[in-house]
């Protein structure tokens, strides 16, 4: 890796995850090599991206050939942390949390679903994708002992800012947030908020540009 | 509004559906006026950046005093075509699917859920969140019945190219794609894909600069 401390834009450290994963099935497909041209095509976006990119971090590719699949996936592994596997929690076993709990492309990616929490008795004690549903007042307990760094946080909005503070208390580092409320965390907890009214609106964006209507 | 044919960066675009659900409970609350600093409060942003992304659209707000909260609503709900109503179908009733179905913000943002699609006979001819689940074999005459424009896929990754395929034929314009598959889909139909793994792998690269490791 060139220097771990550039700074990264923030839409290229979201465009990496879709590196990682397409080069892991063109590895799977046997190929040794890739072009900027071909991964570009298999994701969707330009070829120049890619190579603007990747360039950040150091000569993963070489000219006229492309680039090294074992080489590129191992470095990207390393800057996206995924080779540390973390291990991660989903508080509320609802619908999303089912959902994100047998989600394969997180294991995939080297994260570990050690144990998922409600508070609901009728599911407490059985088992989401193999991992145990503890009840919410063993978190205290269960988190540490797992060494679990990464919260999940699905629970209805009411609920979510003293999920937040349990978790923490019990020594997560990272929550991932889908409730749609305003969590406040201390500065060295690391908080992702995952927006589903974002994907929608941005299609309700371009269709009003495209499509005839009462105001436009 | 300014002018509606100046160019917009993605994330702005993807700021504006926060904006404007967070102007909705400062409405609610009874507020008329709402300065950038407390929006920026309330949402985690700097009120920099709001002002420089509503500047964008207008002058929406008054020097020393705020943003009027009725006309930035609906500005802004103008921008991102929300006051449009659009019918929305899900296809895939799993968990996220179903998940998804019972999502508050959708219908608090203008998205109406007219139909949901499966192929389940223990669940075709159900309801979730009171919206009728069809058979997939129902969607061409179901999608232009209804006016359906935007397709939520939530199928499993190896059916979604031909639910999409099937989708536009029936005369959907915007796809939001949650299987984890490269969709191609015709230029004129909008593409978004929801991943899911960005959020955790964002987190996973932050932790591996804070966090002491293996390889750190």
């Amino acid at each position: 890796m060139k220097d771990q401390h550039i700074v990264i834009s923030k839409a290229t450290i979201d465009r990496l995850p879709l590196y990682f994963r397409t080069l892991r099935n063109v590895q799977e497909e046997g190929l040794e090599i890739i072009s900027s041209e071909e991964l570009g095509r298999r994701i969707g976006i330009t070829p120049e991206q890619i190579r603007k990119d990747l360039s950040l971090f150091g000569e993963f590719g070489k000219k006229g050939v492309g680039y090294y699949v074992r080489d590129l996936i191992r470095n990207i592994g390393e800057i996206l942390g995924l080779h540390r596997n973390w291990n991660i929690a989903i508080v509320g076993v609802g619908h999303l949390g089912w959902a994100l709990a047998n989600y394969q492309n997180f294991s995939s990616l080297g994260f570990n679903l050690a144990a998922t929490f409600d508070v609901d008795p009728g599911i407490v004690g059985a088992r989401v994708n193999d991992v145990p549903i503890y009840h919410l007042d063993e978190m205290e307990r269960v988190i540490p002992e797992k060494h679990i760094v990464i919260g999940v946080i699905t629970v209805p909005a009411e609920f979510a800012q003293q999920v937040a503070n349990r978790l923490i208390k019990a020594g997560i580092r990272g929550i991932w947030n889908f409730a749609p409320i305003k969590l406040n965390v201390p500065d060295d907890v690391k908080l992702v908020n995952e927006d589903l009214s974002i994907g929608l609106s941005s299609i309700s964006y371009y269709l009003s540009r495209q499509l005839p209507g009462d105001k436009y």
